[in-house]
This record gives C-alpha cells, sequence and structure tokens, in this order.
C-alpha cells in the first residue's frame, strides 16, 4: 500500500465498503459522542468521516489529536446507518473505522480556525495565510483563478496564438504609472525597471513577425494604496495580432471573454458577443457618466437641456448661459415616491454635488400630477415635455443634475448605479458587456491648457496624419474598452507603427523627436525596419476572477497578495538589506528624518 | 475584402487558381528577371511568391519595394508552369499576379539580412532583435519554446495538477545564488528581492492544502556572467506533491518529460521512462565522473585499484598508500591504436591532469599483445586482470587516472564524453535519461574542515532525526537530479517537513535556531501547523528547448535576451534614473572611483 494514501478524501464510496484503506488529510472537525470520536478528515478533494473507539488499537493515539493535525490513518470502509447517509458529500454513505493512525504534522494553537467561516483581521489572515488558505472559500478561489487561467490559455490556443514570455528585468516604460527600480550590480548606479506591462515587447514581437502573440502577463507598477488593487503587481491577458483593425480584434477576444464567464458564471446569464454593443466613449458619458457602464441597469441618462433654457428654475436657466454646460436626467422608472427622490438628492450631496433636482409623478385621482420642487419652477408644459422625452408615467420619477458635464458626470453615475439598484431594475446574475470605442487620444488640462495622450501614446488616430493636422482635442483613437457589469475588463488599441505619425501625435502633445527616441527608442527604431499595422488589448486576470468569484477585495483572489501598505506579513517582506548587499550595489540609503 | 489580407502567406494552394486575393507580408527576396519582378512574400506563417510586370498597373510601385517592407498585395492567383513548381514550398504550386500594393511600412537600409542563414555578431543580432526574430531559424526556435511549454501545461493539467501563481516581489530568499533587490518607496530604506525560485511558496502551497502545484515559473538570480546562461532570470516548470514519496515524483515527471521530447524531438529516439535507470550519486561519480552522465555514451568507468596496488607502476602503486585515493580505469573499445591513446592523454594534460596512462591491445600474429607504457610497467598478469575485468579485447584500449577521486574525476567524465564521441561509441539521435538519486546532504570543505548543505537546505535526509544523530557524511537525502544526454534536466527533492528534523540539519550546517527562523521564518512557522510530507522537483525550460533546438547558446531560444554583460542592447537597460526616482527611493549611489 501506498505510504500515505490508497484514496483521496472524497473518492470512498459505497462500493468500496469492507475495504481497507489508507487516508490522509487534515483533522477537519472533532466530536466526541460518548466515547467514540468522529473525525472530519479533510485534503484538497473532499472530507470523510473517519471513527474510532475504545476498540480500536490507536483509540488512546486518537484522542490526542486536535484540528488541523495532518494525519494519515488505516481503517475499514463501513456503511453509514441509512439515517447518518449525508447526501451533500460524495463520501456521505461511508465512514472509516480507523485501526492505525500516523501522526504526519501536529499543529501549534490556531491562530485562524480553518472549520467554519468565523471572520478575521486582514493582517490575521495574510500572515498565517498556509491557514487561511486551507479554509473552504479560499480553496475554491484559489481553484477558480487556476481554471479561468487555464481556460483562458485554451481558447487562445484554440484561435492560433502563441505565448511568448517577454522580459521582466528590462527597462523603464513611461506608461504613466510609476516603475518598480532594480539596481543592477555589475553597472554600479544603473537600474533596470520591471515592466509596467509588456506593451513595447508585445510590439516589437509583431514587428519581429509573430503573427500572433499573448501572454498571462505579470505586470509591476509601484502604485499607491487603494482597497481593489494590489499595490505592487497584477496579471494580465496580454495579446497582440499583425493586419487587423479594431473589428478584428474585438471578434477574437469577445468570445473568449464570453467564454470563460458562461464556464465558470455559475450559470448567470452572459450576454451573447454579437449583442454587445459599441458604445462611442462620448456616448457613454452622457447615458452612463463613465466609460465602464453597467449595463444590467437599463437607465440611460439623457441631456435635458433645452427644457431648462430660459425655465423659470433660475439655478438652472443660468447655468445654461455659461458655455459648455448642460442639464442632464437620470430617469428612475418606479422610483416615483418623495421619500425615493430625497434619499437620493441625499446621496449626492454626500457624493459632494449641491444637491439633485427632482420631478416625481404621481396619480392624482382625475390624472397624473407632477410633484417635486422643479415641476413647479418649470411649469406644466415643460415638465411634460420632459416626461414624454424620458418616456416615463405614473409611479416614476426623474432626477436632474447640471453645469459642466466634467464637474457631475462622476457622481451622475454613481447615482444612476444606485436609483438601478435600489429600485430593482439592475439584473441580477447576469454579466452584460459593451466595447466602449472612439477614445480622444488627447485630453486637454483645464488650468494649464496643455495637452496630454489621455490614455497611452500608442495608440492609432483615427484619420491618421491628416486628423493629426486637424484640431487634436477632435482626434479619436482606435483605442477602446470592454466594460462588464461596472469594471474595465479589457482595455486596448489598434497601434500607430508610422513613424511620422508617431512623432506628430508626440509632438502635439508637447514631446519633441528627442524624447520619442529616448523614451520609446526600441519601437520607434523598429517601426523603421518595415513594421506591420497591429493592434491588441489586455484583459486584467484579477479583476475577471473577482467578478467570477463575487468578491471585491483583490485579495481574495490572490495566493500570497501584499497587505495595502505593499507588505508581505508573512514572507516579512520587504525588509532591511545588508550592508554587503548596499555595497555589491553601490547604494547608500538616505536617512529618514 | 479584409483590410490587409483574405489568406495568409501560405494558404494558397492550385485550388485558389483564378481567384482574386489580398496578401500582406514582408518582402522576403525580390529577383528581376528580365523586366518581370518576382518577390517572395513572407509573412510566419510562409511564403508566397507574387510577380509584377509592366502590365500591371502598380509596376513602377513594385519596383521601389526592397527586402523587408511590410506591403500588402492584391492579386490573381496563377498555377505556375510545371516545370517551375516548387514542391518543398506549400503554396509552390501557385504564383500571384499583382494588381495593387500597399506599402504598410517601409524599412531603411538594414543592419542584418533576414533572407539566407549570413552570420552576424551577437551585438548586432541582440540591438536589431526585431529584425533577427524574422529569420527563419529564431521564428521555429522561438514557436518549438511556445509549443513545449504549452505541451508540458497540457501534460501537467491531464495530470491533475494547477498552476498557480506565486509572488515575484517579495522577500530575499537565501538558496544560495544572489537576490536581484527592488527598493520600496512607500518603506524606504528596506528591500523586496525577485525570487530565486518560487521554492518556500510552493512549499507553503502544499502547507496550504493544495494537493499538486505547478508552475511556468520565472525564476531571478544576480549570476555572474556565463556563456551558457542568462545572467538574469531563467524559467523552469516547477511543481510540488502532497502525501508523496521520492518514486511518485518520478512516475508524476517522468513521462511529462519523456512525452515532451517525444513531441518535440524530430523522431530522435527517447528512452521509455520504465527504463530510466535510477543511479546512486556515488555511483554516477565512479561510472560517468559526472551527476549529470550522458548516457548514450556505453562507457562505463570501473575502479581498478587492485591491480596496481604494488605492482611496478610506481606512480599508482605509490598514490594508493595514501588514503581516499584510487586508480580508475576509462574502457576505450575500439580505441586501440598509439595516435588515438596519445591524443588522449594529451587531451588529459590540457585539461591540468599529468597526463593519462594508457594500455592498448593489438593482434600480434600468434596473439593478443598488451601495448603502451603502463603494461609494460604492471607486467602481463595484472595487463590481462585488468582487460578481463573491463572486458576488452584486440582493437580496444583504456585509460587511468589516479588519485584522490576529487582530483581527476571531472576531468575523467569529459574524457568519457571525448572518447565516446571520438570513437562513435555515442548514439545520435537519442535523448538518454537516468534519475541521479541519494544525493549527500551535506559536503565538508576540505580547507576548513566545516560542513555545510551539499544542495539546498529544503531536503528531507533518509532516515530522518536518526541518521542526522550519526554520521553527517553518510547522510543521503531524498534528492534527485534527473540527466539527459549530459545536462542536468530536473533537480528535486523530497521535503523536510519536520520542525525538529530540520533545525538538527540545520544546526548540523552550522546554523542556530535563530539563523533558521530568521532565513526561512514563514516555512519554518508554517510547518509548526500541520505539515504533510511533501516533495516535487524543478525542469529547466530553457534548457529543455535548448537540447531539443540543437543549440547550445541560451540565447537562441529566449526572444529578448540580455547579452553576457546583463544589458538589453535594444531596450538599453540597465540606465541611469533620474534624480527623481533616487529621492523617491530615499537612495544615493555611491560614485565609483
Amino acid at each position: 500500500m501506498h505510504a500515505y494514501r490508497s484514496h483521496t478524501c472524497a473518492a470512498l464510496t459505497k462500493s468500496n465498503v469492507g475495504e481497507t484503506v489508507r487516508l490522509a488529510g487534515w483533522v477537519h472537525r472533532i466530536r466526541d459522542h460518548g466515547g467514540i470520536l468522529f473525525v472530519d478528515l479533510r485534503d484538497h478533494y473532499g472530507t470523510t468521516q473517519v471513527l474510532c473507539d475504545p476498540d480500536s488499537p490507536v483509540f488512546a493515539q486518537m484522542e490526542k489529536v486536535r484540528s488541523e493535525w495532518c494525519i494519515r490513518i488505516d481503517g475499514t470502509v463501513k456503511a453509514r446507518d441509512a439515517d447518518l447517509v449525508n447526501p451533500k458529500l460524495p463520501t456521505g454513505e461511508v465512514e472509516v473505522f480507523v485501526r492505525d493512525i500516523e501522526v504526519l504534522g501536529e499543529a501549534q494553537e490556531l491562530p485562524l480556525i480553518v472549520f467554519g467561516d468565523q471572520e478575521y483581521p486582514e493582517e490575521t489572515r495574510l500572515k498565517y495565510r498556509f491557514l487561511d488558505l486551507r479554509r473552504e472559500a479560499m480553496q475554491k478561489n484559489m481553484t477558480l483563478r487556476s481554471d479561468v487561467v487555464s481556460s483562458i490559455r485554451k481558447r487562445m490556443w484554440d484561435k492560433g496564438f502563441r505565448e511568448f514570455q517577454t522580459p521582466i528585468i528590462t527597462a523603464s516604460s513611461p506608461e504613466g504609472a510609476r516603475d518598480f527600480l532594480v539596481p543592477s550590480r555589475l553597472h554600479p548606479g544603473k537600474f533596470y525597471a520591471l515592466p509596467q506591462a509588456p506593451q513595447q515587447f508585445k510590439q516589437l514581437i509583431m514587428v519581429s513577425g509573430f503573427d500572433k502573440y499573448f501572454q498571462i502577463a505579470p505586470c509591476f507598477r509601484d502604485e499607491d494604496p487603494r482597497a481593489d488593487r494590489s499595490p505592487t503587481d497584477f496579471y494580465q491577458l496580454d495579446l497582440e495580432m499583425s493586419f487587423v483593425e479594431q473589428q478584428d480584434v474585438f471578434d477574437t477576444v469577445s468570445p473568449v471573454i464570453a467564454g470563460v464567464f458562461e464556464e465558470f458564471g455559475g450559470g448567470a446569464k452572459v450576454d451573447a458577443p454579437e449583442s454587445w454593443p459599441q458604445i462611442p466613449y462620448k456616448e457613454a458619458a452622457l447615458k452612463y457618466g463613465t466609460d465602464k457602464p453597467d449595463l444590467r441597469n437599463p437607465i440611460e441618462m439623457q441631456d435635458v437641456s433645452e427644457h431648462f433654457r430660459g425655465s423659470g428654475f433660475a439655478i438652472f436657466a443660468k447655468l445654461l448661459e455659461q458655455d459648455g454646460t448642460q442639464i442632464r436626467a437620470i430617469p428612475a422608472p418606479t422610483g416615483g415616491s418623495r421619500k425615493f427622490c430625497d434619499r437620493m438628492n441625499a446621496f449626492a450631496q454626500k457624493e459632494g454635488l449641491p444637491g439633485m433636482g427632482y420631478i416625481f409623478w404621481r396619480d392624482q385621482g382625475e390624472g397624473m400630477e407632477a410633484a417635486g420642487p422643479l415641476a413647479k419652477n418649470i411649469g406644466p408644459e415643460r415638465t411634460e415635455a420632459i416626461r414624454q422625452q424620458l418616456g416615463l408615467g405614473v409611479g416614476d420619477a426623474a432626477f436632474f443634475l447640471g453645469g459642466k458635464p466634467a464637474t457631475f458626470e462622476r457622481v451622475a453615475g454613481k447615482a444612476r448605479d444606485v436609483i438601478g439598484e435600489e429600485l430593482g431594475l439592475t439584473e441580477k446574475d447576469r454579466f452584460a458587456f459593451a466595447w466602449i470605442v472612439d477614445f480622444p487620444i488627447y485630453e486637454r488640462d483645464e488650468e494649464t491648457g496643455t495637452i496630454d495622450f489621455e490614455h497611452n501614446p500608442f495608440s492609432m488616430p483615427q484619420g491618421g496624419m491628416e486628423a493629426l493636422n486637424g484640431d487634436p482635442m477632435a482626434v479619436r483613437g482606435y483605442q477602446y474598452d470592454l466594460a462588464c457589469n461596472g469594471y474595465e475588463l479589457v482595455s486596448g488599441a489598434i497601434r500607430n507603427h508610422k513613424p511620422d505619425v508617431m512623432l506628430k501625435a508626440f509632438e502635439i502633445a508637447g514631446y519633441g523627436a528627442d524624447e520619442v527616441k529616448n523614451r520609446f527608442g526600441a519601437l520607434f527604431n523598429a517601426f523603421h525596419y518595415g513594421a506591420p499595422p497591429h493592434g491588441g488589448c489586455a484583459a486584467g486576470i484579477d479583476r475577471i476572477v473577482m467578478l467570477l468569484a463575487g468578491t471585491s477585495n483583490i485579495r481574495e483572489v490572490i495566493m500570497f497578495p501584499m497587505n495595502q501598505r505593499a507588505e508581505d506579513l508573512m514572507m516579512q517582506a520587504p525588509s532591511d538589506p545588508t550592508s554587503d548587499q548596499l555595497m555589491e550595489l553601490s547604494l547608500r540609503v538616505i536617512p529618514q528624518d
């Protein structure tokens, strides 16, 4: 017999009754029923009930065993009495009578109970991650993550992509975030950097003639702490294709994403890729107040400025006299009660706005009545016109926000989420996707008036050189995101592979040719040797798994995460270097005051 | 029609004749045959011949095209004349008459010709890696690497393993080599380290209750330059299993390795895993002079000390009076000529030894004659006894080395290789595997007499605590390597998961309990909470691909490698940090004298 097990703890069924078996695993739970010890023995695969009474030659040893000890037992498989069968357990029809035991690893007093789902401070969980990970939820999350990544790989291979590893110790890549640096010992005073993404490498792979590339790629950014992201690194499905247009990328990646959500979404509805809308960035901002809309929520905001222009509601009327302002309505079907409207108004105030005006429509015996302060101020005709534009009726409400969209759009988007949620309009158990397209290439700093890249500088401007010679703020890029349930899952672009267009694009953002050559030298140089048109995208693995696992804490889907202060409490990183290490690297730490 | 292509450059056959097609790719070769331009258009998939004569509306544009320009053409598929068919090419029966062309990316004068296999200095190849990678051999190597890794993943999944990613930004892991450090910005003066291997993490994953782990894992070591390894990082198939013994690991990994070599070995013979010998470390040293023997070579060395003890060959006889000395013979079937023997003797001298004594046997008319200086000195009886022990005859030779094995073993191993090679004894087109087992846990420094770990400190000593209480130098570990054709492909161990045995093992090597807790705190701590017995191994991906690609230069199987000075010539890494970056990290570079 094998030294440790003849079966896993999920394997035994009625068909094994009478057999002598060997199991190994952890003591999940122990119960003492009047001198009979019942132990749930657990391994990665499942649980088997083993029992022991004074007739067993190892009863005394069995009595000493405690939770989370790792043990090996030999015993006889017995059928459970009919009333003791546990139909929820694959092994629920049997139990094993213990005849021999070996303690493989004892456990000290536990800082964290594996059985059940008691909550612990994150510090405890991360310090004793090896115990935390034994818990059912974490075993499931890690298994899910691994299976999702495998599934993605299989799907990419099936589409003719090959995975290539790109360097992790490389050059500083100025993509917006802060690099992690790695001092070079052989070249004192010089530093490598960890890649923020394999962006330049994947583009170089295309210039190298590989047609389709992907990688489950680690990306490193020295980020300031934020709850929903890792402060050091994350993984993305990174892909790139040559000789493609935007739609080709969509046609490639959409079924991969949809397939993964279907496979692991637990039966939730997954919108078919053919039905995923392509929403221009500007339209998304107007309708949803965000470029990552949650389309499970049917609410679409509308521009209702015309109804307020010159109206009796002085605040809005005056606002509209300024350039670039707008009044926007958030329709709230079934939200037509003063109580609800006041609560939403309070929500907007909590978010830093003066409030949200509202109108709601109620049945007034002989007809519909529009209630709320705004209705009074603008009068019945305008109120009715608004109602008709929004397609609302009795029992519904609408909220109004005004000003320059930049000042209220974020809150409007949040209000839309809250309204959809509170009114039960937002569908449950569904993954709703949309491609957001036509991102602007540039953004203008409101204060300084300077122009910079809105996203990343690698995207091909729609209309090419000609477009760049016109109004920069009107230039849109072949640049896109995939939104799902309010999250950005994928981001990508058709790249700018033409050196002259690249130089011009940078010039507009205030970067001279020297700076382009300095910052993106390898790529810029490569584009002078027969560069193919190419494009691709990157999908956030951690975020996909978070969505599928139904958690909003990224640390629930990472095996050994940092805490929010970028510390590994288990490994005790970062730590003090030795003076020899610093000397070898020709570095000195500047003392902190 | 698609903007860039209706077919790849490998797709067209006779069945497409008459169709209008669109192709995109690189101009591989251009020939001008009396006013007709023939262009081999190349993409990742293959090559198609396109042609153009003055009848084409784009002849003038076609004339301007140069090697490695990226172009898109439209044209008509025509059958080639029977005598112009190229049976070596999938597209060899057709050609495409060009009617339209678009230049997608021009190329400057090329520093490196893609067509053909002209050799270039490595500096040129690495600086212009994006051109170098377009060459047929590099496309093949990268494709091979990707396919090997995919195949490994599939094979591991099929065996019930899941891939989990372990941290890349983590704590210093004192496994012998030098860490790359990463300064922490949030914790000034503290440093992370890049993992030399996921060793501790994979063991923690086992303690966390995951039964079977693997990862295609990047490993980082700040190595001094050496030709056959990357100076910064490498990839390994890292795996670990719980509740296993050594043979279980062999049974798991052997078919994976054998399968990969069968799949990608180009028809070379792959020894079946059932036949892979398990050779104790000591025996390997004796027979092959190395712990990574090339078993395609049938030569096995033998201890022939007894025949020289007290013999007339004074050098050896005297040598044997010292403790720990030995005379070893390398049999050389078919090597029985003075010329060959002298050449081998010269080889040994070049390697730093005084030389190799030899005997060879020749036909002397009325019988066999043993020739060579040694035979004369020790006389016919001893010479004949040696011949019989080695199983040699007319036409064969034997070489002799003496002293403490440590002084000559390495050269003996090399001589065995050279002899096998030169005499044509070493089989070609075969991958020969052997598990090397029973590595000693400790080694003693000859000069200082101190004891240290021979390999890594994580292995379980055979015999456990009891063995550690005996002679440390006699303790062998459940530690093993897989050798293939003279390379170490895999290395692994059953781990020491018992805290008390771990402490004792470290104590023997001179490390106190405090140091164990300090250096391996997470693992040592975890072993106090119900650790399962576990073991595993790691296989070098780069090395496997090198063997399969038939190259001995690791840079031929890495997409964007560093040069031997740990510089990325294309990305220009490492580079000077900005003073802002250094300030943020609270670091100062110590000026070099």
